[in-house]
């Protein structure tokens, strides 16, 4: 069969012509942007066939169209070109899946940790075998067990079983047992046992951060975090959806592709940390109720359909082997509770971390991941919501948009009066785009030097030469193209601004919703977790009107509240016990089955005067 | 790599060389025998190469001592030899595992069915998802099984869960439950659901047997039999014991290989009755303890060293997807519980299958397998052992023994005037050597001809050319090469008979041992079990004197009472409670650790007086 080179990763795969570069391309993990999934309408899978040999089919109109002047350069779409030659495919910079700054850390506006988790170490002298009577190995165990420590009836899996005796003959017959609950023993090993590990996965649509902690002492051991690779199948879990729904096998790859990550950030964090993964005996999992259902294989097709009912609500153990998760043979791992198909075990393990459950103060939190989930509420009663609130925040449909790798604008400045823009980009590296906090800021400070409006219009009257008229109308320049790492001008549009407006309206009138529930109950803190919530500056925030009360309430990041949530579970038996009442507490509101939710959407899409702020900033 | 091809199975496999012929054949599973697992000791591997592509090993001084005069005609050592080179290998006849004919047969003497499975059906009318209140599937399920039944807490595993959604979703909300025990939901499927199915195995160290039943009507449905592959890597429990220990994943080989045999035989019992192996949701296992933990993949190693202590002896339940068996895929397979090292579940499966452990009658039970397993008992105490009573009563290290297979002579007639011979085989095919039943057949009628005397010599003073002086002594013809199937004349030997009495002496020596323990109660009842057990006429055993009692107890029968124990237990839970009794009640004997039984063995040697049963026959 024909090979394909893959460039610049130099990488070889064999095609038999059916398939699309981009289905090669996933199929042998090479980082190939692909937002649509393969549905031809993203354009972001843009590769340059650089030879092949053997003739090769013209651009479609389908192409033409997407890639406009692009064509003429040699870009293709490889969701649209199946190769039946030999050829050497070169992946450009713009459609390579970057390494993602991903924030791994919480902030000290959440709870700390209390140690107390259910596993715990006995250290046990069995007698050896005799002739008379016969004992087996397992059962003088069990007995030693019973006698010394009262724990009886105790059970073991057959992976246990299979270190049984070898253990025993290893040490002398003395062993230490590695309990969990009350009579499960998941592992056992010759002599005095060593340490206990645990590790909690934060598993989002875009990054997947994987914890890894010390069981008895509490210490955070590593910490690791990549891309989700699923990322490759589509940006957003509806596009996920679909394609497990319209590919054979595509739960499956999903799946596979979701737990071959899990697996890999397991043994980087164990290698750092230096421990042996056989020593990570417990796991626990946070994540959106798709990505939890792909990763349990459980066909997440409903999700996406009204009443968008999820399989299961209640938090579940699974024997980590079962997932196919690479620790402890024995060892479990624990899924948060879900509240329904888009309010996940990530936000209520933010609420967890957050004790928002516990406060009597009301508190809004927002936690501004792919999709943004907003809970409004105090100790008694708390509401919550999903809004679509669309890929901006973190690039996507943004012209300039990019996700938070090396080289994003994260933050700008613009000079009221000369307009002259001042950035930061991550790793100070030479401007490329704007990331999820990038375009707020932009957005914040357009607003503030009067180049933005109100209602998202720029205002014509502003006398700089970086207000121009572009291809979508009026756009501003951010950074020239002698400036920037691309060779082109950085822009903010007219059409960036509304597509900015329609994602901060989305969590305005979500927020809004919720708290006209609570009559009277005015918000006095305000939460922003997540990626995106971290990163974005609350002045800024504030500034575009992402959400309501910015006057009135304290604005505090509180970073990776899911992450925390599921280590504050991990350590903490207990906390599992209160997710599950904090879900049952949680009242969830279906935004898609109310009006009122569409009248607040369109009210939502000013901006605040920058006026509003003078006094404060 | 070069091909080889096994003939006359036109198999074709590869080399690097590196790999003996036996390994090749063991990996290809190509049904090549091995006695003594390839340790260059049995001679049963021997192969012919007919057609070499390059230089082969002229044949070693280790081939010449083990194959003598069959050299010269082109047979070699298939453990000696390693290709280098393509090669055509025949696999003649003597040298293929032949399918066997294998006892799958309980007879009238054993305990009757009852039905009382702890699985049960359910039919459910589940309410459809709304969007307030959000309640998932599963949730949904569990609340209508809790209202309906009484049934709390009830839990699935993943494969349950994955099933869930359409499930749900193709029949209008209604789905059978499959519940097991109080509250774990084992299966489900849309609509009315089915028939319930369960198989029991009797994993022998030869034989492997297969029952299908309906677990709601307790109907046999199917019974499908095999040899166990496992033979391929040895013939008796200790050369695989030790096959795990020399070989480089020994132990993986050997469990993959039965659990293989297993699913085949399941596919071949479930289209014979034409159900679905979904439907197939409890299995039920019994076998010695070495094919227990190979089965469980326990490492065997340390039930060949004293003081023999198996893993585990407890009854357990492991989920069927866990040993690798194609069933269900969240059913259960329950291990019967075990006594020691080489007391099984099967023999736990015979006293259950007998009732022995509630008859008033003292009864004598002696499972004929592969190893002889012994129990004497009343209700209220019963003692076992174990004996290593060799091959012998299987046709191994027999000059013309062979197992059951086709052209086997199962009985025989000597007239006592003519020294004629009247024979019956396996399948009427022309006799090709003796298996189990023959060889005792034959031993019990040259003793009640006079041929043989009490302390197993051959009486000279017989005049008939049949007895003449062969390679080892004295030897009787009992079937002329013209009327042979081997072109040979088919002998018993001085020798064959001396391997005879050690065997049965075995069998005495353990069951008097037993006896002597229970003093003044003589045995009222022997039952004979087991493959070999069935098959031999009890007027044979009494003649070679194979257990004591023979001239005051009745003997019967019982054919495969370790099957039936185990199907017992398959269609009525309660049995495995009552399995568990009875290993705490039974008390094991040690033999290896008395020198009572070297005196006895010694003692059991001699066959009874032909003149003892004139009157009886």
């Amino acid at each position: 069969m024909p090979e394909i080179i893959f460039l610049p990763f130099e990488k070889t795969v064999r095609t038999d012509g059916s398939k699309t570069i981009l289905q090669l391309a996933q199929d042998a993990r090479i980082p190939l942007q692909s937002t649509c999934g393969g549905k031809k309408k993203c354009g972001k899978c843009c590769v340059i066939i650089q030879e092949t040999h053997g003739p090769l089919s013209p651009p479609s109109e389908r192409e033409k169209e997407i890639l406009g002047g692009k064509v003429e350069r040699g870009y293709r779409l490889a969701c649209e070109i199946r190769l039946r030659h030999a050829a050497t495919v070169l992946i450009p910079e713009e459609s390579r899946i970057n390494d993602l700054v991903i924030l791994t850390r919480h902030t000290k506006h959440t709870v700390a940790y209390r140690i107390r988790p259910h596993i715990k170490q006995l250290f046990l002298e069995v007698p050896p075998p005799v002739l008379d009577p016969v004992i087996a190995d397992r059962e003088r165990l069990i007995l030693v067990l019973e006698k010394r420590y009262g724990i009886r009836r105790s059970v073991m899996d057959p992976f246990v079983l299979r270190k049984l005796p070898q253990a025993l003959r290893s040490s002398e017959n003395e062993v230490a047992v590695i309990l969990r609950g009350k009579n499960e023993i998941i592992d056992l090993c010759p002599g005095r046992g060593g340490g206990l590990f645990g590790v909690a996965f934060d598993v989002g649509t875009t990054t997947v951060v994987c914890f890894l902690m010390d069981l008895v002492s509490g210490e955070m051991r590593s910490v690791k975090a990549s891309m989700n690779p699923q990322v490759a199948f589509g940006d957003d879990v509806i596009i996920r959806i679909s394609f497990c729904h319209e590919n054979p096998n595509g739960l499956e790859k999903l799946r596979s592709s979701i737990v071959l990550c899990l697996n890999e950030l397991v043994a980087s964090a164990a290698a750092e940390a230096q421990i042996d993964r056989d020593r990570i005996v417990e796991a626990v999992m946070v994540g959106n109720t798709a990505m939890h259902h792909l990763l349990v294989g459980l066909d997440p097709h409903y999700l996406s359909m009204a009443p968008y009912a999820p399989v299961l609500q209640e938090g579940q153990d699974y024997k980590a082997r079962e997932l196919g998760l690479g620790i402890g043979a024995s060892a479990y791992a624990h899924l948060l509770p879900l509240k329904a198909g888009f309010v996940g075990s990530d936000t209520i393990a933010c609420i967890l971390a957050t004790g928002l459950h516990r406060s009597r103060i009301p508190t809004l939190l927002i936690d501004l991941g792919t999709n943004g989930e907003i809970v409004f509420g105090i100790k008694n009663k708390m509401l919550c919501c999903s809004t679509a609130a669309g890929p901006a925040f973190e690039g996507g449909h943004i012209r300039y948009g990019m996700r938070a790798s090396p080289g994003a604008i994260e933050r700008l400045k613009i000079d009221s009066r000369t307009y002259d823009v001042t950035l930061k980009t991550i790793q100070n590296e030479k401007p490329m785009g704007l990331c999820g906090s990038g375009i707020i800021s932009a957005a914040a400070e357009m607003i503030r030097a009067g180049i933005v409006l109100q209602k998202g219009d720029f205002d014509e009257e502003v006398k700089t030469h970086r207000l121009r008229e572009g291809e979508d109308g009026l756009e501003f320049v951010l950074v020239w193209a002698s400036e920037s790492g691309i060779d082109q001008d950085i822009v903010m549009t007219r059409k960036d601004v509304a597509e900015l407006q329609m994602a901060k309206s989305a969590i305005h009138a979500g927020s809004t919703l919720l708290m006209e529930e609570f009559e009277g109950e005015a918000v006095k803190r305000i939460l922003l977790a997540g990626a995106g919530g971290n990163f974005i500056d609350p002045k800024d925030a504030c500034t575009i009107d992402l959400f309501p009360g910015c006057l009135t309430a304290k604005v505090l990041g509180v970073g990776n509240a899911a992450g925390h949530g599921a280590c504050l579970a991990l350590v903490d038996q207990t906390r599992r016990k209160e997710a599950g009442r904090i879900t049952a507490k949680l009242e969830y509101r279906e935004l898609a089955a109310t009006s009122r939710f569409q009248e607040l959407f369109v009210s939502g899409m000013f901006f605040s005067s920058a006026r509003d702020f003078e006094d404060e900033f």
